[in-house]
């Protein structure tokens, strides 16, 4: 198909899948002409992957680059792609994880969320996430105790648990796709139906 | 207390302590010369809330006079106070319900999520969000049928359940403030849980 056609069909402006060919992110067209290029299914679905991670999820185009890598580089087990794409999520320049900084409140609630969390890798980019959230709860006066962390481990364990099993099997593009998106959109779904829960109780109540 | 105590005991600029005067979120001290003025425990105590919605939280400016409105008008039961804070904290403009607009994703949805969800009122703030979170999730080809929204559903209504239970009794401003903050401040918290709970599935696997 011409640009023109993959425009259309991955609703992204054209100027923005020139950028993307520009940044490396998408690959050229086969040239047909000196003026002329051809793309193909291939090209579509890449482009409606970082669509998805860009437009859609509002990842930051370095992110989206990290994510892309890692589809790009299926090094060593699904599972190991998996921990790279969702360290590579981490949402913000103050999540990444700087192997000097400590991270006090998320160490201490590690032990309390349930045996199934794991103790002993704390390079994980969603542990400086959840101390920069445990921070602004203690800066509220908001209570962090034991039993309402174990409420939420166990909770958002079976959560992940039966996302992790909708993964497509044998793929690991697909796989790691489906997590990453996954991660990133179903939370504010997961924000949603929690507020809806909390007026619900209100109302009945 | 003079201005210069409260300031450094609420640890917010001097600017923006009389700002918030000036914005009659907070209540002026209580003049004793033509350039002083006398702030009390309750000065501090409002100093501390606002910071917490604003700063802590992140609220616009609008929604943190809105809370604080609810906070100032104690009327109908603490659950319909409730039900008005958590209204006035949706994220952003595009989540204020617009009663023309429908919400075909998010009414569909709420049939899955379980019996504990009513669908009765459709004029939630939450509702408008469940719609966008869930528009995003279709435009990237991710599920989102039965199976899923019910999962969800049934974890994040145990989850309200008990952080409803853990709400102070009796005060209603007291039980208005934690309700809001929770609803904000545990979000962040909740979404960094999942997160480490997926990687350690991935790592365990």
């Amino acid at each position: 198909m011409q640009i023109s056609e993959l425009v259309r069909r991955a609703d992204v402006p054209l100027a923005t899948v020139k950028f993307y060919i520009r940044e490396g992110m998408l690959p050229p067209g086969r040239a047909t002409s000196a003026t002329r290029a051809e793309y193909d299914e291939a090209h579509l679905e890449r482009l409606r992957l970082i669509r998805s991670l860009t437009i859609v999820a509002g990842l930051s185009l370095n992110r989206a680059k990290k994510i892309l890598d890692v589809v790009d580089h299926p090094e060593g087990s699904i599972y190991q792609m998996l921990g790279r794409a969702i360290d590579a999520l981490a949402s913000g320049p103050s999540d990444d994880v700087d192997p000097q900084r400590r991270y006090p409140r998320a160490e201490a609630a590690l032990a309390s969320l349930g045996p199934a969390y794991d103790t002993s890798d704390h390079r994980m980019a969603a542990f400086a996430q959840l101390e920069s959230a445990l921070l602004a709860v203690e800066e509220a006066g908001m209570p962090a105790d034991t039993a309402r962390l174990r409420l939420y481990g166990d909770h958002l364990m079976a959560i992940a648990r039966a996302e992790i099993d909708g993964m497509p099997a044998g793929d690991p593009r697909a796989a790691v796709q489906y997590a990453v998106l996954g991660t990133t959109l179903y939370e504010p779904v997961l924000a949603a139906i929690r507020r809806l829960a909390h007026q619900n109780l209100a109302v009945d109540a």
